[in-house]
C-alpha cells in the first residue's frame, strides 16, 4: 500500500482536490472535527499521513511515505534526498527579501556589510547572500519575522510572501525575489525506481491531471 | 524603556499575570482579536513583544528586549547567550524519551544502536544518547513526532510531555526523563549589568512576586 505525506495548512485542500482527481479519498483530514494523522483511503489503496510541511519530505526521504506534496520553499530550503516530479502549479508564493518602507535600501547590495536578516529560511538567507558576496548575520526566527526589522535587530527579513498583506500592514517593502515556488510532487526515490505499489501509474496520472487542471 | 519578549502559547496567560502583579499590564495580547506584536503597557514604563516560544531568547541575546520569558527547554536546547535569573515555577513539564508501548524497550539503552529517535529537540536529544555512549540517527521533525514511532520512522522519540495524554492517546509510554522544565525569566546580560532602566529592580520585584505566588 502506498504511503502519501501531505502538508497541514495552506497546500492541504488542493493537495486533496488532486489525489481526489485520481480516485484517493483523503478529504476527511478537512473534517474541522479531525484530530487524525493518518487516514486511509476508502478503497483501500493508500494512506495519507498529515504532517507539517517541513517534515513531508523527512517522510519521504526515509521511505515512510513514498509520495508527498510539499512547497518548493521547502525543498529549497532542507535540500532532503527525494526525487522532485511535478510542478503542481498550485500554492504560489515567493521568497523576497523585505527592509522597512521608510529605509534607504533599494536593493540587496544596498544593506551594510555585516547587517543582520532575520529569517526561518536561514539556508536560503545565507546561500543568498554569499551568491552577492555580501557579509551577512542571519538571524534565524521561528515566526513573525517582520518584528526584526520592525524591532530595529535586523535590516532585512528573507520570507515567503503571497499576497504581500503581511508585509504592507508592517510598513515593509520586498527590494528583491530569491525565486518563486509552488506545490511539488516528491517520490521515494527507490520506490519509484523499483515501481513499488505501481507507484509510477499514480505519478503519471497526477502529472496529466495536473495539466488538464492548468491548461 | 524597558522591552519584555512574551512567548505564544502555554506560558503566556500566567506570564502576563506574573507582570501584572509588578504593575505592568500587557493583557492586551490575551484579547481574542489580538493581532498586535507589540504593545506598551499603560504606565509607559515599558512595552512587550510577543512571539513564537524559541524567539524569546533570540530577542533577549540581540538586547532588542531586556527581558523574557521562556521554557527551560528551549534554553537547553537553543543554548542562547542570556542570563537565566528566576526560575517562575510555573509551566510545569518534563523532556521525556518515549516508545511504543508494545515495544520491548524498558530503558534508553535497549534501544538499538543506530536505532532513530525523532525529535523537535535534536540538540536535547544529541546530547542525551552521546551521554549515554548509544549512537543513534536523530530525525529533525517539527511536529506531531508521534507519527515517528507510529510509522515506524524511529524506534522512539524525545518530546516534551505534560499531562502525558498525547503519548498514551497515540500508544506511547516514557522510559526515561532527560530533564525537568519550568518558566524562566531570562535577561540580556549586558542590560543588566549596566542596570539598563533599572532592570535590577524590576528583575527583583518579580524574584518576589514568584516567591510569594509559591510559597
Amino acid at each position: 500500500m502506498l504511503t502519501v505525506a501531505l502538508p497541514k495548512g495552506e497546500l492541504l485542500k488542493n493537495s486533496i482536490r488532486l489525489l481526489q482527481s485520481v480516485g484517493l479519498d483523503f478529504s476527511g483530514f478537512l473534517d474541522s472535527g479531525n484530530r487524525q494523522l493518518q487516514i486511509p483511503d476508502a478503497s483501500g489503496q493508500a494512506k495519507a499521513l498529515l504532517v507539517r510541511a517541513q517534515d513531508v519530505p523527512v517522510y519521504v526521504e526515509y521511505g515512510q511515505a513514498q509520495l508527498g506534496i510539499v512547497g518548493y520553499d521547502v525543498l529549497q530550503e532542507k535540500k532532503p534526498q527525494v526525487a522532485q516530479l511535478v510542478d503542481l502549479q498550485f500554492g504560489y508564493c515567493r521568497m523576497s527579501v523585505a527592509v522597512k518602507a521608510s529605509s534607504s535600501y533599494k536593493t540587496p547590495l544596498d544593506l551594510p556589510a555585516h547587517g543582520r536578516v532575520a529569517s526561518k529560511y536561514v539556508n536560503c538567507a545565507r546561500d543568498y547572500f554569499q551568491g552577492l558576496d555580501l557579509p551577512v548575520e542571519i538571524v534565524p526566527l521561528y515566526g513573525s519575522v517582520e518584528l526584526g526589522p520592525i524591532t530595529g535587530m535586523s535590516e532585512a527579513i528573507v520570507d515567503i510572501v503571497s499576497t504581500g498583506k503581511t508585509l504592507r500592514e508592517n510598513g515593509l517593502v520586498e527590494i528583491a525575489t530569491l525565486y518563486e515556488s509552488t506545490a511539488r510532487l516528491i517520490v521515494h526515490p527507490l520506490s519509484y525506481r523499483l515501481n513499488m505499489g505501481n507507484i509510477n501509474q499514480l505519478v503519471e496520472q497526477l502529472r496529466v491531471e495536473q495539466l488538464t487542471v492548468n491548461r
